[in-house]
């Protein structure tokens, strides 16, 4: 069996963790968001795709849920000494080696998802990791603050202001002439089914989305999406602050219609918003909280077998 | 006063700190050595600047007399779970710090000599430090093992090899067309006396001196030099490997011939060589070993006051 899925950070993650567990002899394809991607103190950082491989690989900060477990901030203390900004981004030291190796290799030229694959060497998450492309396209997004109307790096809002400002716009820069990275488009062609996790919607599934090609190759499977939002309300995050940022409403319906039809076949939600409902999408509604692994591969469970009788 | 002193690493950083004490009213510029630097993961390293920035800013592995006190190897164990080479340069996470600042201004197109400076801000060493080129030389060295004749990066062979391997022939690629920094030349012609510590004559002070410019410009001025050999062998490291290289005895007597005249016009040696001799250079015994800050200040003014001598 062949599954796809397109995850951001942290909830995608967790949800790759369950999938695995739900369905252990597929091989599993992760096209991952490179939207969030930044440059700091002349590296590479490429968060999402780092949160996928290190809880796939083991190696993951279970509590914070992103970076690298048992983390140490020599080097974070340093810099700031040295007065080097950004401060607020938080980096730890083993963390710094992998966007050391990132650096380099792409100072040698080699393209993302090589350097993705070599990482991935070591970590051996279980699945095939794929950058949705290997062209840069970073989120940025429009604010008004203090210092007026800007366009700002994605990181800078969501993690130094903890999207406190409104967004007004967010827009991918680069995307229009961004290719999906090899292997990106042959994983979605020869996927039996396509699963998306409970990732922002806006700024991690719908980033991907929007590299030229992938949401035709996608709505072309069977597709089957988890709700990020429950009641209302984000399950974990600030996918709120994002989805109002393009005029949508946080919610699981809201949420089904930004993704669509052709897009989407089927739609999990949770109980308390069973009444979600689109033309020709098939909604069931499901525990939507990883909680624990149990919790997570039921859910992922779920999804899965949803996609597979939607797919029959 | 205006004193300028060649310097390498170790020795000549303690040489420094001890010239510091017995001048503390004195205008220092030490021009360092760039002949060791090496690009190591992407980043450059320059060991001697560092060094002489570490220890004189009171940052230094005192017992280990190069890198970072307190300091920690998360980012160098990991760049090593990575598989990444080299693994034999011990880079500590405080120090990665350093390079990563140094390697993104360069990215920015900074000379090295500002960079230096932009570090120094922080480390506040009490000297000018001044690199001796912005322009990239490094030495090279020829050496014949299993793997047949070849040269390589002069660290590969001090620290790797630890000189375990006849250097054939020592060469500083890129010095032709390399200028001194903005300030190197400057510093030379305004100071009263010049002073060479006891480091290594061939790959420190002598890379410095190779320098198009540097040497004469050292030569026009009073130049007391103290010497690294010491009845016959290196007071420490491995200088005798490298003078091998040149043909040249390790002895205070050759190495004196080496600076020679007109460079010197002085020259410290220990009790143990007070027959060393040379036209036109006042010889001085002197105890060289700095083995306390008390010994070492004590040294530093001996060849402080000889030169002063020497020039009214």
């Amino acid at each position: 069996m062949r599954i796809v899925s397109l995850a951001g950070g942290i909830g995608g993650a967790r949800f790759l963790r369950g999938l695995k567990a739900a369905a252990p002899d597929a091989e599993i394809t992760v096209i991952g968001n490179t939207g969030d991607d930044i440059t700091l103190f002349g590296l590479r950082v490429c968060p999402d795709l780092d949160t996928v491989m290190y809880t796939l690989g083991g190696g993951i900060n279970e509590e914070q849920g992103w970076g690298r477990e048992k983390e140490t901030h020599a080097v974070k203390e340093e810099l700031a000494a040295y007065g080097v900004e950004p401060q607020w981004f938080g980096l730890g030291d083993r963390d710094f080696a992998t966007h050391i190796v990132r650096s380099q290799m792409l100072e040698a030229g080699y393209p993302l998802s090589q350097i993705t694959e070599a990482l991935c060497a070591r970590w051996q998450p279980g699945v095939r990791l794929i950058p949705m492309s290997d062209d840069r396209c970073e989120t940025h997004v429009v604010i008004t603050d203090e210092r007026g109307k800007r366009a700002i790096h994605f990181q800078e809002w969501w993690v130094r202001m903890r999207a406190s400002v409104p967004a007004e716009s967010i827009a991918l820069v680069g995307v229009d002439t961004a290719k999906p990275a090899p292997g990106v488009l042959e994983a979605i062609a020869e996927a039996d089914v396509v699963i998306l996790p409970p990732s922002n919607p806006v700024v991690s599934v719908g980033t991907i989305l929007q590299v030229p090609g992938i949401r035709d190759a996608v709505a072309a499977k069977t597709v089957v999406g988890v709700s990020p939002i429950i009641g209302g309300a984000p399950v974990r995050g600030m996918a709120d602050a994002t989805l109002a940022a393009i005029g949508v409403e946080t919610s699981a319906q809201a949420v089904l219609e930004l993704y669509g039809r052709p897009l989407l076949d089927g739609w999990l939600v949770a109980q308390e918003d069973a009444g979600v409902a689109l033309d020709g999408v098939t909604v069931q509604a499901r525990p939507l909280l990883m909680s624990d692994p149990d919790a997570t591969r039921a859910l992922a469970g779920a999804a899965l077998d949803l996609a597979l009788d939607l797919a029959r």
